[in-house]
């Protein structure tokens, strides 16, 4: 594998043309939350913003859209038909492919739950949803019964599980995935065509074509719940700019760990949160990156 | 047209009379809002607040009321009659001329949406309400399919469009708008009898009477969802205090671009948002203006 | 009148004896808020907590309490009883004065509206509640038709009019009260028997006993609405801390004053808010007053 | 007694090892919160997270469930039966010990009233919840009536009980506990074989086996509401993190004191409020600790 370094992520970043509007830069499309994780949604929403996103819709269960819209203010939220259990439903379906007509890309998966029907919501997505599609959280663990519809997929999509995700995805045992990462993570890339974010200290980020990266930044005290919805959101946020999704989940990767590193810095090696990193972006960027 | 400077807009805010009081410097009404864009209307009312205005009373859909109630805390909020969709309605027109007796200026337009019924209530606004009127996005939009009902107001109202809705009011393409910036803001002011503010880099601000200013601040970092909601309540904000609406819209615009460039001297080029700038309104008057 | 400095107020500030405990420094009550106006409650509320008190609870109308937990976090609330205008109702009257008898002080009044129901409250409260009382705002409007029922009160109240609600209490024009702003401020105070603090330029207190009292500090970018709730929540924070009502309303005042002067030492003349105060409290009375 | 040092909480927290993941420092389970008081639940449950521990779920009545998400990003909530009161129920220990299972502590107590029902709850818990067991508060109100029922548990519970609260609990008058502070609770923890928080002015840990710790930090600003809910969630989150009960109250009890004295630094003698100790958790252990 190759180790990420600064001087081939900071090139993606050129300085912004002087005559560019929101419209530059994109409308992501997220869906996300479900009752008692609506702060996922939120760090989601809000980290792709901090990245540059021009606009970002939340699209959220409708009975936590008055709590969503506490948590995020520049981002816009569309409530969405909901499961018995309040989690989206497949009913939706329709009004999320017409949502999705106007954006650049769609992220989905924190905080959705696992209810059987909201599996189903996500199966259907993965196979009608031609948007650049980053998965996070129980949008991996909504697939894992069934992950071959990743391949009817034409253009690949990002997956982002830890290894206890990895190895449901895998169906393996989360020993397995860490005794081999690299072969793991290489395998699932090239067997269901996805750009897989294998997350863990060192995370690896394997291609369809077999390509590995290793990113070098980030530290323990990232191990904190809510980082990895932070994660989806930049990973979303640049795809939605432009950025190809490959370039979206490796560049995404490195500014995560990056953020994490000057976290540790202002505030020791853990005790940060997920809502800290958000802030920080811009300012990493900026440090690292241009 | 001529380029705005420093000089120009810094006397606009002398320094505050000694014997003032909270009345001394307004109360807006801000109409703005609908599910699922309440951060619009709280963006809208907060900005207001922050560039001195007196007292801030935002008219929302009583559906959303809650929401905005956690977003604001020192404007004061008025629930209103909504439509079926949740978007404000018609029938409110009665209550809502009632407040504005009070009242010194109307904002009008973020997150509206634009329901048929609440395209009626823009217009009859428009019609009926005397107030120096702001009007913004969603609300620009309810107007474009009959703009000429701005010719009968007494006092012109202030438009702040982007190119787009500068498209759609003018019944032409957004690439037209672009290649004749000035030509367009200018015809459309002087055909329409309004204050125009076409959006972008470097806006302009077109006078009924045909003069023509450029705001020679701001930069692509404010590309961003939301700032405009922000721009919007800058300048009803000043009308309020006193400032003629002209002068209102040339001092909201121009420290509206000199706080976007204060947040990328903090920020770095892109990253900071609509929220981070309300915070730095008062800072800016006072190092630029004051 | 005599105009007030720091050396008569920094006595009242001993430092805290060390075996003091949440108990030792008060548990305020509130009554406060209605629709649209939660904000002015909470930040009564949060103003006391920041000031020392141990304990706030916010009583206010069952509709708002929501909205209002989101604003406040170390203060508990009550959700109370209210009017069809969703105020505060009489209904409430034996439940509050239940809650008043641990309580060591009432504020009573930010945001409360004057639905007529409402009134009967307000004045069900001065002629029964035996609790040190601070009122403001919609109080004082409450009690503008028949301020008599001040006499009854075996310890003076504390009223915290603007002019105009100044000039309503005193069934004369505003104008009048600011020709004499001593003159109406000490009658008021000796034929009611209040401590009655007049604001505006130069806050004047008078006390029942005829002294009067200038408050210094302050300037004009505190014209701004909210700032008034935050004062009684200092002066209301201050009595269930065991000042003397004639005591807390000095103190108060003077902080507020200060508070204010450091706040347009940061921010600049104008554009600080009544939330932004509340931080500040602490610093302020530590920089000046310890 | 011992006076607690630096030098023997500091080796509690080593570096965190380099291949650690959120499920490496802790699933934490919070019962908390009641209508009017949903601060309390929030301010243990970011406590936790801030001192930490990998992942935090916040049981609460669902009736504030909305609120508390308002109030909590990174945690997780989860709705659960309440009384008619609003209160926890009884009808949700299945639920909850359900939810146990995949957890490493449980933090029970703060805001959740003392209703009749609720009370029978928190006994239920007493007796069969087997995790690492922290009680605050309210739950040791509830517990009062009966706390032989501790005497049950395999594992000793934490109780950090006030004077007042610890005097309910051993049947005797505050000033009995308050004139012998150590006896009192040596002989308690003794009795009711647990770990014995008694706060106040320099706060005393007994353990079931005797031994007495005195915490030398601390000081009276921290006599505000809140405060204790903050410590709650700060001695749990280390619990789930892996630290034995006993140190996870002395090192939760030191640090709290020494995040009360770096407030102290920050903003004078008093006015700190107890979510200003929560963002200074982190910074506290690292320039005191690591």
């Amino acid at each position: 594998f190759q180790v990420m370094e600064k001087q081939t992520i900071a090139p993606l970043f050129p300085a912004r043309a002087f005559n560019s509007h929101k419209g530059s830069f994109g409308h992501l499309l997220v869906l996300a939350g479900s009752p008692g994780k609506t702060g996922a949604a939120a760090l989601c929403a809000n980290a792709a913003k901090r990245i540059g996103t021009g606009l970002v819709t939340a699209g959220v269960p409708e009975g936590i859209n008055a709590v969503m819209e506490t948590l995020v203010v520049e981002p816009m939220t569309v409530p969405l038909p909901e499961t018995a259990s309040g989690t989206l439903s497949p009913n939706g379906l329709d009004r999320i492919l017409s949502l999705a007509e106007n954006r650049q890309a769609l992220a989905l998966g924190p905080g959705l739950g696992t209810d059987p029907d909201t599996r189903k919501l996500v199966t259907a997505l993965v196979e009608t949803c031609s948007l650049p599609l980053i998965m996070d959280a129980d949008a991996v663990n909504c697939l894992a019964e069934n992950p071959t519809v990743l391949k009817s997929r034409t253009s690949p999509a990002v997956l982002t599980p830890h290894p206890g995700e990895m190895a449901r995805l895998a169906g393996i045992y989360t020993s397995e995935v860490q005794a081999d990462r690299p072969g793991t993570a290489r395998t699932f890339a090239q067997d269901f065509n996805v750009i897989l974010v294998l997350k863990g200290a060192q995370t690896l980020i394997a291609l369809p074509d077999g390509r590995l990266f290793l990113c070098p930044a980030g530290n323990p005290g990232m191990a904190t719940g809510g980082m990895g919805d932070v994660l989806t959101g930049m990973i979303a946020g640049l795809a939605a700019q432009g950025f190809s999704l490959e370039n979206a989940a490796l560049a995404g990767v490195f500014i995560h760990g990056l953020c994490g590193d000057l976290l540790a810095d202002i505030f020791g090696g853990f005790g940060f949160l997920a809502g800290d990193m958000i802030r920080n972006i811009p300012e990493t960027i900026h440090r690292h990156l241009t």
